[in-house]
């Protein structure tokens, strides 16, 4: 059973993990550099201990200690108990859900191990917003999706944004890096991989003509909102695909696009 | 042509229709009520009045003034001209955007007006969330739904953060409320609509196998985030279908998922 600790002082050395989380750019830095990721709320610390990753320590406000007897009970890890408005001023803002837990990171699997035995992969280029990476997570991970490959320059999926709007997805769906980009778009074509960049394109065939659904192994690349994909991701793809839209309006959002897309790729319909 | 009207105090009373627009719930009565609601930014602006709304007045921050001259040249209301401090004491906030326009709603068509023509519809139930509301409108007229219907409780698409998010889709997309709530789906049915509810119950139907692109007319029912649609929404529907989902994960996010319904419901694949 895990010891818990009253901390009374902000500046505690103990709450380093947890220091200054609102300043995106401090954090984004520091997390990856020191090895953690902070999950926040009961079910997605629940989320990440059951995917395996090991705590390095808890910070909860009273009320949570008693929510999350069973977990401190099994943790190895100290557990610090603050009030609300010590976990204020060390964090940098009110936490709501009262649970914060700072995970250690594992090492990241290289793309040909995430590619092993999966069918349906997500490969997303310059997506470096934390918000669509998680949804992006949560809807390939709901529509069946084997798996997830970024390109250098996309956001960290285990920044704290990203886990929450992906609802954990993010430690249940297997991801890599892609690097060099988009030389090594070529590990997928090795692996037997047809590769699909999305596209607004006109020249770009409609997704359902394409019949994605039918192809042993399909690989769905994913650009960002606005820019889309660049011209070497387009140009190191084996066809360009287009979800079917009405005339004269703006495309859809890339969170909508991706889980349209999945769709079109993970589900065939019957008689086909 | 409009006349430039510089405005240095905040409280004059020609701002009337701009104050407090951080008050979210001040707004969500005041705009209706009055008939006015807010566009921000160039695009959306431009895109109210294609879509035939009669601009009440604008208020500009100055550099904005030129780019607005071909609109305050053809406008017949006043264009209010004031400094970044100024619109940011009116509205509450700092107007990135620099452009806001107060514009004249238009009596809400009924029901069976919007139907006529219509093939494809989204219905929603107690989306009471003004980004949720936004994002089915863009995914609406991307993937070519005719037109939205609306339980009473759903938030209002004219809202300015439902606006924003839609990038004016809620100007292009017919939509209209149906009340009393559920008995007016009736009007769907004796429109010749098949009324499919969108559920993740195991009991319904995968929505691939129930084809809804072949069917002559198909109205998709949607419920708000979280709690989904009510068992009487349930109940009045024609039949229930899911999107097939991989076992033990959340569901699509209410966004995502509409737009992959939009989706299965307006294209059918080829030879079928």
């Amino acid at each position: 059973m895990a010891e818990i600790i009253t901390v009374e002082h902000p500046e505690d050395p103990r709450l380093g993990d947890y220091t200054s989380l609102t300043d995106v750019e401090l954090r984004r830095r520091r997390e990856p550099a020191e090895g953690l990721f902070i999950a926040e709320g009961e079910k997605v610390v629940r989320r990440a201990l059951a995917a395996g990753y090991r705590m390095r320590s808890m910070l909860l406000t009273p009320k949570w200690v008693e929510v999350m007897r069973d977990l401190i009970e099994a943790a190895d890890a100290p557990v610090y108990q603050v009030d609300p408005a010590l976990a204020e001023a060390v964090t940098g803002y009110h936490v709501h859900r009262g649970a914060l837990a700072s995970m250690q990171r594992k090492p990241l699997p290289d793309a040909a191990a995430v590619l092993a035995g999966a069918q349906r992969v997500a490969v997303m280029e310059s997506v470096n917003d934390h918000t669509n990476i998680g949804a992006i997570f949560r809807s390939a991970a709901a529509l069946g999706m084997d798996a997830v490959l970024l390109s250098p320059d996309c956001a960290d999926p285990l920044y704290r944004r990203s886990v929450k709007v992906s609802m954990g997805a993010v430690f249940s769906v297997p991801y890599a890096r892609l690097d060099p980009w988009p030389a090594s778009l070529e590990t997928l074509r090795q692996a037997g991989f047809q590769v699909l960049a999305l596209t607004p394109s006109a020249q770009a065939e409609p997704i359902d003509r394409v019949a994605p659904h039918r192809m042993p192994r399909a690989a769905l690349l994913l650009g960002a909102e606005g820019d889309g994909l660049s011209h070497r991701a387009l140009a190191a793809a084996d066809r360009l695909v287009r979800i079917p839209m009405a005339h004269d309006v703006d495309s859809l959002n890339v969170g909508a696009a991706a889980a349209v897309a999945f769709y079109a790729v993970a589900h065939g319909r019957p008689g086909e």
